[in-house]
């Protein structure tokens, strides 16, 4: 029998499972802290790949989610924010020398946009906008039943279009980008600059502020909460509403860990898109959906990577 | 001999051509004024259609530019501004019936964008963005040989990207769009908002202050006229720079009345694309170029769309 493996790296776990064709099931599955002490990153990601290898299948490839950004068509991780240790490490190449298997790498967003439209709210579509929101804003776009890539693999940095010139500075550095406004740690950051008498604070005395907390504290009623989800999901909803008029997709599909606030950040996104796009022929029998496959989107979506790389899969 | 016709419908004046199968040379050729007293639009198109219907040849469809929101899927006319008579116009089955022919219609924007990748400054790319900088901010876009056109076919409509929230009304009635600040009379508003000692007026005293004139008087070395320019280039740099995150293209094209400015506007969008892009990859070989067919990229566009739906234009 025959099976392929699928990773997604992440800036704090790494997940990796094996498959057959046909089921997304796994038959083994694991996961790790993406760092540990004394160990590099890629060592321990070969014993991860390893400790998922089946026992009584052949491997015919192996294919991985990484954060961005990150050539795809060269195999390269260029320069992800939060693993500075894989500054243009090739781990396309490492994962196939050191396996000795077909390998390819994508970028999270868009192996996340292409789980989704392969196994969830996206299927049977042939074109929609992806958007995760999460530490980063990141996104990707299935464009003629094909993943959008770029003339050098770049395409799909949303959370890094420019929203308020002037604005607040991003990750990357330049200012006024989506992600500096409306991603996790950019809701915090505006609530903490108006917590004057910290009353939010009462809710969770100890340890970090997350935008978790602060949904959690939007679901009692606190209006500083609520506010800083309407201000992301006025800007979420600003940004959807100029891919809409550049792409003018019927499905826009959100997801990421800032999205598990529900209706707390889709209604001010509904609500702004449809007050943003020029015409209502924008909204004709659009919809604007959460991710169906969870945490799922991007290992899933590695995996059909991995399945279209493998020389064969049959039997 | 078989041949086809091309039309640019534009808000001053409408072009028609007749073209064999392989020449971009016109068999015949005609342009009029969009209007005159006492004549509906469709009947001067009509006029102007078999004012260049070659004597000699079959004609085998009609294809036209014009202008947008504009519904190519289903040949209608939407809403275009300059245009008020033909609110949801069926103009492709208007051109079908009146001729008996295959007929087909996009935006302006579209068909130059396929224009300028056909015989252009886009030939031999298989993704590019193009940009018309006139009265109003258009946009086209090949994607993988393709044209985008979206779900509905409203695709490219780049001159309604937010840019500056709460900004300038736009001709949609949104503010802050890239089409309220950057357009020819966007960079004039702007000028007699500051032209406080009019000294500038010095440089056209009679008739109505135009984008061109502007231009002239930077020619000159006006400073106002010089940072209008400037403030229209920045902006569209910043939105440039915001589809390459998207779209990661390395040619950009830019065409319309108000990038015949060359230089003065050219320099500024590549300084502000240079500054504003999130990373160094997003300039590897790109190339800001202006349109090579200058005012012929729309009828070309339209002449590659009719030649496309001639049912048979050999011989």
């Amino acid at each position: 029998m025959k099976s392929t493996i699928a990773v997604d790296i992440g800036s704090s776990r790494m997940r990796a499972g094996s498959y057959t064709a046909k089921s997304n099931e796994p038959i083994q599955y694991n996961q790790i802290p993406t760092r540990s002490e004394g160990m590099p990153i890629e060592d321990r990601l070969v014993n991860l790949i390893e400790s998922v290898w089946p026992e009584d299948y052949e491997v015919k490839s192996i294919a991985a989610a990484c954060p961005g950004p990150l050539d795809p068509l060269n195999g390269i991780v260029v320069a992800p924010p939060n693993i500075p240790e894989w500054q243009y490490f090739p781990l396309q190449e490492f994962l196939h020398s050191t396996f000795n298997l077909p390998a390819a790498i994508n970028k999270d967003a868009n192996l996340a946009a292409y789980g989704e439209w392969s196994f969830g709210a996206g299927k049977g579509y042939s074109n929609l906008i992806y958007l995760t929101i999460s530490t980063g804003i990141g996104g990707g776009f299935i464009i003629d039943d094909k993943l959008l890539t770029g003339n050098t693999g770049f395409a799909g940095e949303v959370g890094h279009m420019s929203v308020i010139p002037q604005g607040p500075v991003c990750s990357c550095g330049k200012e006024g980008h989506l992600e500096a406004i409306a991603s996790g740690p950019a809701i915090v950051r505006w609530v903490k600059s108006r917590l004057e008498d910290e009353t939010l604070l009462d809710h969770f005395p100890e340890g970090e502020l997350t935008a978790k907390h602060i949904s959690d504290a939007a679901e009692t009623g606190n209006e500083l909460a609520i506010a800083a989800y309407e201000r992301a999901g006025k800007y979420i909803g600003l940004v959807i509403a100029d891919l809409l008029h550049i792409f003018n997709t019927s499905l826009v599909i959100i997801g990421g860990g800032v999205s598990r606030a529900g209706d707390l950040l889709f209604n001010p996104i509904r609500k702004s898109v449809t007050e943003s796009v020029l015409s209502d022929v924008y909204l004709d029998n659009l919809q604007i959906l959460p991710a169906a496959l969870g945490d799922n989107s991007g290992i899933l979506g590695a995996l059909v990577l991995s399945r279209e790389i493998a020389s064969d899969l049959s039997q």
